[in-house]
This record gives C-alpha cells, structure tokens and sequence, in this order.
C-alpha cells in the first residue's frame, strides 16, 4: 500500500487548508499532488482586497487560483504570466496613480467578479465559478463575502490597508497594529464553517500568520470551529531561520508582538488569542491551542525541542517550495505529521 | 492676403461644430488646419453612449478626440491604434458577451471617464481635461451630460440601444423609429448653448443626420439657439451617390422618411422638425431653418439645382476626405460657403 493510498484510506471528510497568498499557494500545488483535489478546501484570506481602479481585486484567491492552474506569472508569485500592463500605463499616463500593479487579464478577471458582485452574486459562488472556469478540482472559499479590509497602523500614527502598507510604502517597520475590526464584524462565507466542522485535517499554511491566517481566524466562529476540530490540525511554519521565505513577516510579527521565528509562530497559534486584541499593547485573552503539530524547517531544528515543549508534535523537513516536487513533499510531510498518532 | 487671413481677419467668435463620430473627426481633422484650432468647438453626440464592462464609453467623443490628436486606429476609424485586446478577450473567456470591441488603452481611457463620473465630475469637465491632455487646442464639447441612449425601434418590435442596433444587430433594415426622448430631457452640457450663440460660423458635419446630429438637436435649447445663430450655418452633406460614406445612414434615414441622398439631408436640415417626432408616422410640426448652406460631392451635382431650390447656397467639391489634405480642402469649401455674401 502506498502512502498516498494510506492517507486516501484514512479519508473522511475534508482536507481544510487556511490559505494566504504566495506561500499558501506553493504549499496547495504541492497538495494536489498528493491528495485527489476534490479532498481538498482552501479557505483563502480575503482581508488584502480592495478596490483598484473600479475593480474588485482579491489577492490571495487570484495568487491561489492561478498558481493552481499553472497560470501565476512564477516569477513574482502572483499575476498572470504574459500579462501585458496597457491599461494600468495608460491609467499612469492619465495622471492615476498607479503603485498597484494589475495586468490586462488579470483585471478581466477583477473586473468579472465585480461586474458579478454589482448584480448581486456572492464572493463565494463568484470564486467557486472561477475556479471550475480554471479546470481546478479543488474547492476555494473565500473566508467571507463582506469587505474585511486589514488595516495597518503604523507608529507614526497613520492607519492605512494592508495592500497600501505593503505596495505603496514598501512594507516600512514601525508597525503598532494590525486591525482586524472589519473581519471581527463579518460572516463566514458559506460553506466555511461546514468545511471546517467536516474535516479530517486542517492545515495552515505557510502563510503570515498576522495578516494572511490571521484574518480569517478572526472571522467570528472560524476560531471557534478550528478549535473544535474533530481532526488534527498541522501548521507549516512560514518563517525560515528567523525570517520569512517572502513578505513583510518581519515587521508585522514584530509589530504585534510575535516573535520572528519558527517558534515564535508554534507558540503564537498553539496558545491562540483573539487578533483584534493582538496588538502590543493588548491585554491578554485566553489562549486556545489551534493547532496540534507543526512543520519546520531543518535549519530551525534547533528549535524542535522548544516547540515540543508548547505541546506539540513536530516534524523537521526542507521547507522551502523551489519547485513544485519540492512543495510536494512538504505537503506530504504536513499531512504525515497530522494522521501520526499522538506521542 | 491668404485664403487663411481673410478667414481669420472675419473671426470674431468661434466656429462651432455639431459632430458625430468618424466623419465629422475626418472633417475636424481638416478644419483644424485652415483655422486656429482655439477657435474651433466641437459639440459631440452622445446619443451612443452607453456603459459597457462597467466603465462609460462615449464612442463620438473618443473618436474625435483621438482621431485629432493622431492616435485613431485609421484602418477602421475608431479606436486607438496599435491597441491589444487581452481585456475583452479574456472577458469572452469568461463568459461575457463581447460585441462591443474595446481596446486595452481605450478602456483605460474609459475607465478614466467612469472613476471620474463616479467621483462626481461631469463630462464636459473630464472630456475637456481629456482633450487637454491629448493636446488638443480645440474644445471638445459633449451635448449633454446625463444619459441621452439614441434608441431605435425595429417593425418587427424591438427596441434596442443604438449600439446594440449597430454592433451587434449589424444595422439591419427595417427601422421604424428613432426615439430621443432621453436627449430630449436632456440639458446642453456646460458652454454648448454659449458656444452657439456667440459662433461667426456653425458647421453640420458630415455625419448621420437622424443618430449623429439628431440627438443634438434635439436636447433641448440646442436646435433654438442653431435657428438664432448670429453667422451663418452650412452642412456638409454625409450622402454621396445615394449613400452613405461610412455607417447605417441608409437604413436609419428610411427609417425615419427622409430621402437617401444629399438633397434629401438638404430639405431635412433646411426645414428641421424635432428628431422625436421625426418618425415615419408622426405629424408634421412647424420646420426651423438651421441651414443657409450645404456642400455637396461633385458626383451629386445634378441635385444643386433642387438643393438651392429650398433657399440654400450650394458648393460642390470632391468631399471624400481620404486624408488630411482633402478634409482641409473640404473644410476650406465648407468655411467659404459660409462667408460668401447671401445670393
């Protein structure tokens, strides 16, 4: 029997993967090639969407969906590849600003989902229609329909988007907080939680787990409904060797309060508490353990044992996803870690 | 003294044109080279204005804004040249219905429009700023700047806007009407009635009379201040041989019961009714005179005579404007007419 045939054999319900953007996606190539698609449930961070230049842009399902279908432009991670940027340097030429770059296809595919929107269909039938469009079998959830706008507050005082924070200003540090108040306010998307309730693992992916992971733990019942897990849950740490394999990790781990290491992430969801109270200066909530195993890198070793002291169940592999074999065996490590028995 | 300084030594006002797309930009391209073109108004149909993909495309104001400003695709006289399609073709891609072709810069051009509309600045603002940034000394003047759809009504029923009737219909015949009632509810854009009543020269360009011109006049004050015009007014006819140079002129004039051919523009315009009421059944209302001449091709020179038989000068001159120089000769035929002494 082979393992794919084991973990098939194991199958019941689910495999629920909590899913930002670039790292999420590499992770999820690596997924669907170990587990039929048709097993699998990404729910996606929507709090990077905003409006640009009269379109709805989601980041992170876009990031998802086109890496799953072979279409990202894999040099910068999301995009189309081949794009071509006529109309954003016509917009330029106007006098637009124009620091969020957006190709032609890929605002085709804005725009699709907006002209969608504005005649009343929701985020989620809107994604899952997209995807079916792109061939992928696996199921892509928004975490919810509403606008749930990440809000970046900096030290000096300014309060700004997250896609402001990181496109316009670069990702500066000086980060006071992050504010989670719009996803605090909203619903699940449908299918969310049911997702959630049925599966047999739940995975976290190698994502920020401040401004990808923890939106969409901050939508109210999605902690509670991984907190009930009838299965295991498994993170992939995203941070290698104290710092991130991409994005600003550094300055918003920091700027919360997390600490800028694969432990520090193990901690941060292994003694959960509320990301609307995860600023600096928050009081304390009580903690919920999300998660029950966690994946790091062999250059972390060292801090296996630290991590095993939270409570959890590590696993120690090559975390970084230069090709799509590579991705692979991390999912297959994860999904390991999470049907191992407990110690 | 040159043909140029007698006609700029009479100058006093502007000359103003009532222009519909690709003939009356050929046309302006010409007169813009026998006048300053800051002493040229160009009040433009917007009766084909209609929301396409989410963003307000103004087809005659773009093709003679463009055209101007040497940036039209001159194979087929609208849009820009050298545009790419990615946009709409991943639209079609998707799903959308995709018979209005719109290039990737053009939509941009469009999209500029609609965020400007939607931050509340009128058209006749944002078309002004836009001509200006195409550096274009002429004014370019929208009609109107409310919705004005030129609808047009089939015998077999239906009835669609007037692009639907044209792009995706393919102009069939059998036109019963062509109903204005929303330009005829309309008020002129800021500056159009001012334009008019202090022109030296008003100029019919040679477009549609019923969909191009017709919605003009019929916004309401429009065809007033053309029958009290201080100069003098001249059209150029759009009807060579019987038919049209470029366009469903054929099919919309029938439609509405004026004759296919340049006499028959002649009498329409000599003794004008109001477009709404210009239907193959409607009753007759009083006529307005909003012409003292009308220009003619040399190929209709047999019709001069039943021309100046409804009181109008007649020139008569080569009027294909195949390129700029004979639009200039055409404009130069147009402007004498209209300062040659009353016979």
């Amino acid at each position: 029997m082979s393992s794919d045939q084991r973990l098939e054999a194991k199958a019941s319900g689910p495999v629920v993967a909590l899913c930002g953007g670039v790292g999420a996606a590499r992770f999820l190539r690596g997924l669907v090639r170990v587990l039929p698609p048709e097993q699998i449930v990404a729910i996606v961070n929507t709090g990077d969407d905003r409006e640009f230049y009269g379109v709805h842009v989601s980041p992170d399902v876009d990031i998802v969906a086109y890496t799953l279908a072979g279409l990202v432009n894999t040099e910068v991670g999301y995009g189309l590849s081949g794009d071509t940027f006529q109309l954003i340097e016509t917009l330029a030429a106007l006098g637009h600003e124009t620091w969020f770059r957006l190709g032609d296809r890929d605002f085709a595919h804005c725009l699709d989902r907006t002209l969608r929107l504005r005649a009343g269909e929701g985020l989620a039938q809107i994604t899952n229609d997209l995807r079916k469009k792109l061939g992928l079998g696996l199921r892509i959830l928004p975490m919810a329909e509403t606008p749930c706008p990440t809000m970046v507050r900096l030290e000096d005082g300014r309060t700004m988007h997250f896609e402001e924070y990181m496109i316009r200003e670069g990702a500066p540090d000086g980060v006071a907080a992050v504010e989670l108040n719009h996803a605090a306010q909203a619903k699940p998307a449908p299918g969310v939680i049911e997702a959630i309730h049925s599966a047999r693992t739940i995975l976290f992916c190698p994502s920020n787990p401040v401004v990808s992971v923890g939106p969409i733990l901050s939508v109210p019942g999605i902690r509670e409904a991984v907190a009930q897990r009838r299965g295991r849950a498994v993170a992939v740490s995203p941070i290698v060797e104290g710092a991130p394999i991409k994005g600003p990790a550094r300055q918003l781990l920091r700027g919360v309060g997390i600490e800028v290491s694969a432990r520090g992430v193990a901690q941060h969801y292994r003694t959960h508490r509320l990301p609307s109270e995860a600023s600096r200066n928050a009081n304390a909530t009580e903690p919920v353990a999300l998660i029950d195993g966690f994946v790091i890198d062999e250059k972390d070793r060292a801090q296996a044992s630290d991590i095993e002291g939270f409570g959890l169940e590590v696993a120690v592999t090559d975390s970084i996803m230069t090709d799509a074999e590579a991705s692979e065996r991390l999912a297959r490590v994860a999904l390991e870690l999470a049907s191992r028995n407990p110690s």
